[in-house]
């Protein structure tokens, strides 16, 4: 027997179940589950998601078998339903949906009221007594169909449409009568033609198969792959299609459609929470081109309905353990729940639900623990308006996803990722926003929109990207065409600054003060939560006491990377730094040298008092030293400029002595050249400064009470013989300080593994080191060969190369075509890398690398505490990866401090639950 | 009972043996064995390299129990001779001498006549009834002693006899009589006197102890450390100290002293070889101050010494099987051997040497061809002066060491050093040399002398290192403090060039123009006997083919690098090359690549025809691309200064544009940056150019009957996906073009291994790539994060840190004093590298990657040909290592192909016999 590939629900029982999103999707498993769970449920059935699959690697053609599957399910429908696709008389209309494993909202195109053609839309005018409810289906059906399956952009659809209300004085919609929508149908239909050269298809069957292959076929539009690509989705897991029959909420004043949450997905609240219109269809809620009531005005218009929803709703719930987004649809009184799935939420809500659900006992905390994806918690670390400011506020919209944000004013999407990319934040206003401004959205700091409710596609898509959103916000007038908006008399132009607080709806004229946030409430409950989990030790990489404390709030437990020399580049430092480069002898390198000594003591002390007894890990000088002086070829022309303009040939001579020492220094790749422990070796006396800096630090701050644990690290160490002759010089310092000072504490000197032969080679490091802490940004350069600074061009081309034209490199249209080459191709170009290697960790390369050095170390120095410290320290699957293979700590930016606790407990918990895990 | 520490040998019988070179040194195990052959040998003992050791761990303190054994070993020896050490009547004099596992030739110190003073020396005087002769070897012994023990210069005692000599009008030392050396010795005693402020130690025993102390400490002094450190010789060995009873040549026309060889060092022929002088002590004859006899000449001066002599040695041979270098002295008529080792030889005679052996069945081939080190092959392989050139002949000297060089003449070692460093070829030119000199001989291309024989210092260390050398060319008259000489009445000052043939003892002025030696006679036999038994195969990077046809002629199995863009530098080529590059659109790029195409054909078309079907590896493009332009400083530069003398608008806005595209292409870390397969990959268009001059050309060179078997190497490859992406492309284009020509051949498509991440992902890697070259010296960098061009100064300090100071780095006084620092230290810091990782490969580190990769590769590809090609291709130690780890060939420059032969079947060698190995 074939595999089953169409899967039916419908009559109080379903084919499929919940737990098969593999292979229903996401929301046909949901409408099989409800099925199944005696939720009223219009019939229908599922195409699989391996059908989308065989479509694919037939190159467009599904299997025979599958249509007749297919076929037969469709049989089934029209029995159970009790009409016919395409029946003049009695017309089955059914809606076709994408519905894909991981929710994937606004990405996938869906096709309603399927099954109409000029004869069937008199069959359901007759049958529905409802000439006007009947056309305006039709012209619905026409547009999204022509749009989605036939390509022809809406906008031709929507211009006629506009065209008509225009021509009829209707304000909106609704004002239009049967006849105009007929007319309307005539329009859309000769647009068709005109522009296909072919009838719009008037057979249902053909109109399904065409709008299911085009469900298909969105599972690889842009759109889908962007948020595929940046979330993490594999390309390889197709969609499903799900042909339901329809249900009208546009039929009348007794039909109403809407969508919901079973709780505040904006704060978590336990509240009954969502949208609905009354005589529309779900499009209007969602596209936010009607702005919908609240969902509890529902209880006094149609209480038993609202009251039969309550209770459908609160029985999901309690099934699913989660919060539910549902839709429903009334028609003639009757309720019909068309979906329902886990409620995407703002940060903040998830957290409080999660642990509000503990306390309820629907869930346990390690379940709440896995609920948040560690990297969504950054939201909660972003600044909040500081609530003292004195504030311009100028209009208030809805406070659609929270936090605050402070930019310049754009408008298009390719401005927002234009300004960005120069470093500038943004904030993106529009009439409303369509997945085609995600990428504007991406790169902006907060979204304004004019239009569209807390489920437009602007607040969801906000909300998950945890950026602050305002949305619907009517009392601004945005003019695309002129980049700018108005409001309450004053015109805002692009580039100029606002404001938005997303908790409050709150849209600010220019820069409001920002403040960090606190980790209290359920956050603080839930963030112990995971402490109490965790294996691995999060500290973080800090310079500055400043960074030291906001450590430390964030919950490091230390600080593992203290990079010395960003301390030298500091104003009054860097001239004594240079002094130190520039001297010919040793004497005048010292003497420069203890003019460095008080300046870098006084630093040391200041992250010890701020890390009160935690381990501080000073790495010691890694720059090569160039970085420190004038620049190279600033100073040839320089020196060419005063030559020629004959200036003083004393002040010429000072520039070409400067010039020699700056050649001396040069290096062709100073990635490679005389840094880190080779420093120390050829200018010992530089070691011996910063352990006297060290030391002396810790000595002083003991005196104060305050107990210290200075944790000396060698940069850059290949070789043993680096290790034992630069830890010589270290404990020598540090014993004599101590003795001189006449105080005792805890001290260890180790060393950064961040090139490939300290990995290869760390069981004979380890008998030098007392410690290792991986230094995977350097790590990545020698491993892979990129140079961080200069691989982002080719690394950006690894990473998009399934866009671009193999022969040329352009950017390929959407049929594959190359405009430059003139060739269209049948496949895409591999992509060579998928994350970039320098965020995320390459665990089969460089990762390798590390699980060697960790097992090599510890063989010849049991116990051998280990650390990574490198930028992965703070990236979720990085963190688990350090989890697996056994390291000590995480080491990351303070900011990213509790991402990483998260990350470390729900690695111990996945290490538990093997296959429990979030998405690959 | 304790281990003992001290070997008799006397009296026809000896405790040690042959084999004891560990304990007894090469000189001990010697004389034990001569003794226990019957060879007659003056009696003494040896006291072990053990007693050494235990004299530096008890930081020159010998233990009790030792010096009991010295003082029993003494008795037995004043019973076994008849005489007592001291004995004013009928002293015993000894020899003291050092003598280590490995020969140091002129390394050590040594002590003769040790047991005279003011009494003894009466008592000699009395009992030799030669006073002259009593005296004669006590201011010798007075000068040695004081030289090597007592640490005050022989040049004072010089000076003195040379004034000595002067007052006496004597031409030679043989004319001084009795009462002169009387006078001398007491002014030797007042010399050491004054110096020291104590008198010349009288007393035999406290001789003996310093004496023996002084050979301990001369282990550690810097000529021993160079030589050990140059020759790969362990610090640890120790050295142990023959004491001898003397024996004198120097006490009549009856007696002689000499040297010899079994059969001819310097040409390898089997006739009996040396020299030596009547009434002389050894050292006359290996100082060079008088210039010794042919040893032939002894048989008509001492007919039956000499039927005895060669007896004896003959004897030796055959027991040693191997050519010996042997010392003998004849007093009153009597042959007493006094040393024999294995020759050290040049390599033509270590070659004619190990060919003839196996012909008498002497030795087996194998053994044959462990008798060379592979590096020594070198020396066959440098040029000899072009027979048919005309040349300035000035002066013949001994042909000391063949080969031929030209270089300027320098006068000093440091000036030799210095200008080498410079990259000058020179010619150091000296009286005589002196174990002083070696830093400049290694430099040096040639080395001439105006004294000395053939066993000279100059002519054995030259002979040992391979070098030209011409010694005791009395016709030229050396000035080392004008820095010239003169010769028939011409000057030739420092710097003016000269030439010598070290084969025939030619010096001649000019340049002289060299040839390229040839592979026959024993050499090709000996050569033929390694490829028989070697298994690795021999490739040779080369680029042109006329370094195809050298490497053919080397004996190359195929090109094993051949990297293409060095033939983008050659001038016609590189304007196109920077067209191509500064190309804004496709089109113009391929406009270039489409000149530079018919020229990559013509290059390759002349590899294939030099190779001949051998396998030709071709590397496509590598390099950054900014390598091919204006470097930018100089443009930048170039802009101001035109802008500040207002040229042509055009000329600055052009050079601008030009500075603007460098701008583009500059890169921090180029090393790290758009080079290797991402430059084929970003820019395909290359790829494709490259792939088609390659198959082009094979389709071309098989037309014309020739086979060809290109092997397209991909470099730089990280990851799978690179090397499937620039796969796909060589294997279209190789198709596309056989079907195009109609001619089939083989081809490969394999990738570089020379990024850490290729090694450890090397299993995924083989899946794409047909065959793996290990890039050794890519790999070297990437390993360590040592930059090839940055990394000199810091790998130089890390090989010398035991030379230097710990605090400064300024070099350390003998004494391990820093005249900076003003500190004396109790030890030496130890040095991080033993050899530069750019040359010998780093088995521990990088050569573990290799062996991964090796092991990786073969594991999803089994049979993977690899190979290594980094400079480490030719370096015998890293070529028994790719033996080891079962690479299928290695590939070096075509002048080190013969070497790696040889390595390779001394690999295969070495493993049948574990142990069998030359010193590490």
């Amino acid at each position: 027997m074939a595999a089953k590939r169409v899967f039916f629900f419908g009559g109080g029982k379903a084919e499929g179940n919940g737990a098969m999103k593999d292979i229903l999707g996401g929301k046909g498993a949901g409408l099989a589950e409800m099925t199944n769970l005696g939720v009223p449920v219009p019939p229908g059935f599922t195409i699989s998601t391996e059908a989308c699959n065989l479509y694919y690697r037939y190159r467009g053609k599904l299997p025979q078998d599958v249509k007749a599957e297919i076929s037969a399910n469709l049989s089934k429908l029209e029995r159970v339903i009790g009409k016919k696709l395409g029946d003049p008389k009695n017309p089955l209309l059914v809606s076709v949906r994408s519905g894909s494993k991981f929710s994937m909202p606004g990405m996938m195109d869906t096709v309603l009221n399927l099954g109409l053609n000029d004869k069937t839309v008199e069959g359901l005018a007759q049958k529905s007594r409802n000439p006007r409810f009947a056309y305006d289906s039709y012209r619905r059906f026409l547009m999204m169909f022509s749009d989605v399956v036939l390509d022809l952009p809406k906008g031709n659809f929507v211009d006629i449409f506009d065209e008509k209300k225009l021509e009829r004085g209707a304000a909106y919609d609704v004002d239009l009568v049967a006849e105009d929508l007929m007319d309307l149908c005539g329009k859309f239909k000769a647009l068709v033609k005109e522009r296909l050269k072919r009838e719009f298809p008037q057979d249902p069957l053909v109109q399904l198969e065409l709008a299911r292959d085009a469900v298909f076929r969105s599972w690889n539009n842009d759109r889908a792959k962007y948020y595929r690509k940046t979330n993490g989705i594999p390309d390889d897991l197709g969609t499903a299609v799900n042909v339901q029959a329809m249900v009208f909420g546009n039929m009348g004043d007794d039909c109403a459609t809407g969508v919901g949450f079973t709780r505040n997905p904006a704060t978590g609240a336990k509240e009954f929470y969502g949208e609905y219109l009354v005589n529309a269809q779900g499009e209007d809620v969602v596209a936010g081109t009607r702005t919908p009531h609240q969902i509890r005005d529902m209880k006094k218009a149609l209480p038993r309905v609202f009251d039969q929803l309550m209770r459908i709703t609160a029985k999901l719930e309690k099934h699913y353990k989660d919060v539910q987004d549902f839709e429903f649809t009334i028609e003639g009184n009757t309720l019909y729940m068309l979906q329902t799935r886990n409620g995407k939420r703002t940060t903040a809500a998830a957290v409080k639900i999660a642990v509000d659900m503990v306390k309820e006992k629907l869930i346990t905390k390690e379940e709440a623990l896995l609920r948040l994806e560690p990297q969504q918690i950054d939201q909660l670390l972003h600044p909040v308006i500081d609530p003292k400011a004195r504030l311009d506020v100028v209009a208030r919209g809805l406070p659609a996803s929270p936090g605050a944000a402070t930019g310049a004013a754009v408008f298009h999407a390719e401005r927002a990722v234009e300004w960005a990319t120069e470093g500038k934040d943004v904030i993106l206003v529009r009439k409303e926003t369509s997945p085609d401004d995600i990428h504007g959205m991406d790169v902006a700091r907060g979204i304004l929109t004019a239009k569209g409710g807390m489920t437009s596609h602007a607040a969801v898509v906000a909300r998950q990207m945890g950026k602050t959103c305002v949305a619907g916000c009517d009392a601004i007038d945005v003019d695309e065409t002129t980049n700018r908006f108005m409001v309450g008399g004053k015109i805002v132009h692009e580039g100029d600054f606002i404001s938005l607080n997303g908790t409050t709806g709150e849209v600010i004229l220019g820069k409001a003060p920002l403040i960090a946030p606190a980790m209290t409430g359920a956050f603080g409950v839930f963030m112990s939560w995971a402490d109490a989990v965790r294996r691995l030790k999060v500290r973080a990489n800090a310079d500055t006491p400043r960074d030291a404390r906001v450590a430390r709030d964030f919950g490091a437990e230390g600080i593992g990377l203290c990079r010395t020399e960003h301390m030298f580049f500091a104003e009054d430092r860097i001239p004594i730094m240079q002094e130190m480069i520039l001297a010919r002898t040793m004497e005048n390198r010292e003497a420069a040298l203890s003019k460095l000594l008080p300046m870098q003591r006084d630093d040391f002390k200041g992250l010890y008092r701020e890390m009160k007894g935690y381990p501080v890990t000073i790495r010691l000088l890694d720059p090569p030293l160039h970085e420190f002086l004038p620049k190279r070829e600033e100073l040839m022309v320089e020196v060419t400029k005063l030559e020629l303009i004959h200036a003083d040939r004393s002040i010429i001579e000072e520039k070409k002595r400067l010039l020699e020492r700056v050649e001396e220094l040069h290096e062709f790749n100073p990635m490679l050249g005389l840094r880190g422990c080779r420093l120390g070796i050829y200018y010992p006396e530089i070691t011996r400064m910063q352990a006297r800096a060290i030391f002396e630090a810790a000595c002083d701050v003991t005196r104060e009470g305050i107990r210290v644990h200075p944790e000396v690290m060698i940069p850059l160490v290949s070789m043993a013989g680096e290790m034992r002759a630069q830890k010589e010089i270290v404990v020598a310092v540090a014993e004599e300080t101590m003795r001189r000072h006449k105080k005792k504490f805890p001290y260890t000197v180790g060393t950064m593994i961040e090139l490939p032969r300290a990995a290869v080679t760390a069981d004979e490091i380890a008998t030098e080191a007392d410690f290792f802490s991986f230094g995977t940004n350097d790590l990545t350069q020698t491993t892979f060969g990129f140079s961080r600074d200069d691989s982002g061009k080719f690394i950006q081309n690894y990473m998009n190369r399934s866009e671009l034209c193999p022969q040329c490199g352009a950017k390929l249209e959407k049929d594959l075509s190359c405009a430059v080459c003139k060739v269209t191709y049948t496949k895409r170009a591999e992509n060579i890398l998928q994350a970039d290697v320098f965020a995320t960790l390459d665990q089969v390369g460089v990762g390798q690398l590390v699980r060697m050095g960790v097992e090599k170390g510890r063989s010849t120095r049991p116990g051998l505490k280990v650390g990574i410290c490198g930028e992965h320290g703070g990236d979720p699957k990085s963190v688990e990866f350090c989890h697996r293979i056994g390291l000590d700590y995480v080491s990351c930016s303070p900011y990213r401090v509790p991402i990483a606790r998260l990350a470390a407990a729900q690695a111990v918990l996945r290490e538990k639950k093997p296959g429990k895990g979030g998405k690959k």
